[in-house]
């Protein structure tokens, strides 16, 4: 990762300017969490990939908006105003298991207590039409695995999640947002999102002041819930529904997946049985999920290792036409793994990347797991 | 198996003579159908078996009861003339997935249609106290299953047994007794027994006419339910309870164990729960059960083939008190695997099947599953 890579693997903070840097980088138009990555990867620093943003939009055809330094420093100002802060990616308080996830916020904003974001977590989730049952049951798994040192991860919405966050208020629990720190969402839970705060625990998002959440936020939320956590547990879920998204992207996450079983004949059991017979792990209470996390005399596990990062870069050597058209014809409507684009095209991975990332921000592309990617 | 076991290979009916024989065999004292498997072994035939019988336990120390001829051909006739009949291991009718079981009854009495006792069955089984939900999952699984050409099985129990029968009156069911055939439990599915038969199902049970059921023979007679059966579904069970031990002797049996989920707050899906967690499938429905009885195209798993039995048995030598002292030397409290007696005493395998029998006769062996035997 270069300069920001030696960063991340001391674990040392960034200097306010390099935070605004980061910040413009991911404020900017077509940048995403991978996106993110690669910029650094190939420039070395959020500074020398903004000043390289432009022209390589341009390459494929688009000109894209830059965040400009002067908002993002407002955006951080503003932040700090209201109590809260940003962290960075490899910074000592942000969260050792969400930095695991492939696609990890390069930036998160929190309200609250930043040691809360370091503890081990589990995730509870579930349906907003939730049963007294549900609720119920989301209380007593809370409570259980707050007493046994578990911070309780949710998404703040009614129903399970509130039912969860409010039975480990003592205990601590963290709130993940879609929208803004100043858009919490539904209204009616600002009263506990700041009991939430108030006790130790934490509001967190990787979206902007200012923005109101979209449907379309909530599944991406919804994949730093689970990165938090060691482990998901699903109280309740309909057939088709956000907690499914959860409870997915938990298990593409590598992280245990727990469902609450229910009767056949509740329709709020079909999406948690269901989950059972996929190959989650049926739990009826705390103990069973704590059992599941530490098997060995109750230790809690580690959190990853961060990754070595090789030093050595590929030189990069600009792509021109003909690459380009070589790698636009390796592409498609279906995901096709990166390195089968570099044996395709027998370039230079670095040039691949390159190309890739021009592409990625003029739109024209579309990133998914497994390091795969298609043309929009 | 000699004599009778030739006549399994072929799958020949017994004469009636032979059948009386078998019934007075398997009505003595401490002969239960493990030591019933082995005195035909050992003697190639029942006629046999009931010469040796008396000497055979009095070696060991007791004298036994042998059932007597006539009382056997009372009990086949009463049976008769009540519209029942006696099949015998190894005949045409016998059910073929429960021939495979290592205890399976070398003769059951049944009343009914002696068709539907070959049909492929799935049992249903649950709590005598279900909840209105467990019975309804239980009638639409049964109403599924017969559907789909299954025959239903399960005890007569109240609840999702009563539940279960009901809802397969129509496409066939059969009810499996822990007592006599003249002796129903409880007395108020009587009725519920009647229909089953009227509508060409069958109640079927191994204990004698005049038997009234004992609280040993529930669990005794569950093994018969799920070993007719080529999977069994628990629908409601409470922590402890019989329908549990039905599951156990069902995954011992080697048939597919499924179970049907619950709310955590519901005290009858402990053990459904609990069931699921230590490995049965979890089904909400018929077509689940459906699909993994037959995941190819549909097709009904064949019943397995009859093992083939070498013709060539060890020539039977008398054990002597040197023989029978060293095998009691190597039992136990702890059941041991009959092989390792053999290991451990060096002495011809029959002998020591033979000492064995006779501690079995004279009510000092307990025979375990996996060919394990101790001392009791």
């Amino acid at each position: 990762m270069g300069g920001a890579g030696k960063e991340v693997k001391r674990g040392v903070g960034l200097s306010d300017a390099q935070r605004v840097a980061w910040l413009q980088l991911i404020r900017s138009e077509n940048v995403g969490p991978v996106t993110f990555r690669e910029l650094i990867n190939h420039f070395g620093s959020a500074e020398a990939a903004l000043d390289a943003l432009p022209a390589l939009a341009e390459k494929s055809g688009r000109r894209i908006r830059v965040a400009d330094r002067a908002h993002a420093e407002q955006e951080l100002d503003a932040l700090r105003e209201m109590g809260g802060n940003m962290i960075a990616l490899g910074e000592p308080d942000y969260p050792p298991w969400l930095r695991q996830i492939d696609d990890a916020p390069p930036l998160i904003s929190f309200r609250g207590a930043a040691g809360a974001l370091t503890e081990p977590m589990v995730a509870i989730v579930g349906s907003r039409n939730a049963s007294v049952a549900g609720r119920k049951i989301a209380t007593m798994l809370a409570a259980g695995l707050g007493a046994a040192g578990y911070t309780i991860v949710s998404g703040l919405a009614r129903g399970i999640d509130a039912a969860a966050h409010e039975a480990s208020l003592s205990s601590g629990t963290i709130a993940v947002l879609a929208g803004g720190l100043d858009r919490l969402y539904p209204e009616e839970n600002a009263p506990l999102a700041a009991r939430i705060v108030e006790s130790g625990g934490a509001q967190l998002t990787e979206m902007p002041l200012g923005h109101t959440p979209r449907g379309k936020d909530f599944p991406r939320r919804n994949r730093i819930v689970s990165g938090l956590a060691l482990g998901v547990v699903v109280v309740e879920a309909a057939q088709r529904s956000g907690t499914l998204i959860t409870a997915r992207s938990a298990g593409e996450q590598g992280r245990l997946v727990f469902a609450v079983p229910g009767s056949p004949l509740d329709p709020r059991a079909f999406g948690t049985n269901r989950l059972i017979r996929d190959g989650a792990t049926l739990v009826t209470g705390a103990d069973e999920v704590i059992e599941a996390l530490g098997p060995i005399g109750g230790e809690r596990p580690a959190p990853p290792e961060a990754e070595e990062d090789s030093d050595e870069r590929e030189p990069i050597r600009d792509a021109d036409d003909s690459d380009r058209a070589r790698i636009i014809e390796a592409l498609g409507p279906a995901p096709v793994e990166i390195d089968a684009i570099v044996r395709f095209t027998r370039l230079p991975p670095a040039t691949v990347h390159l190309v890739l990332l021009e592409l990625d921000l003029a739109g024209r592309l579309e990133r998914h797991g497994g390091q795969r990617v298609s043309l929009v």
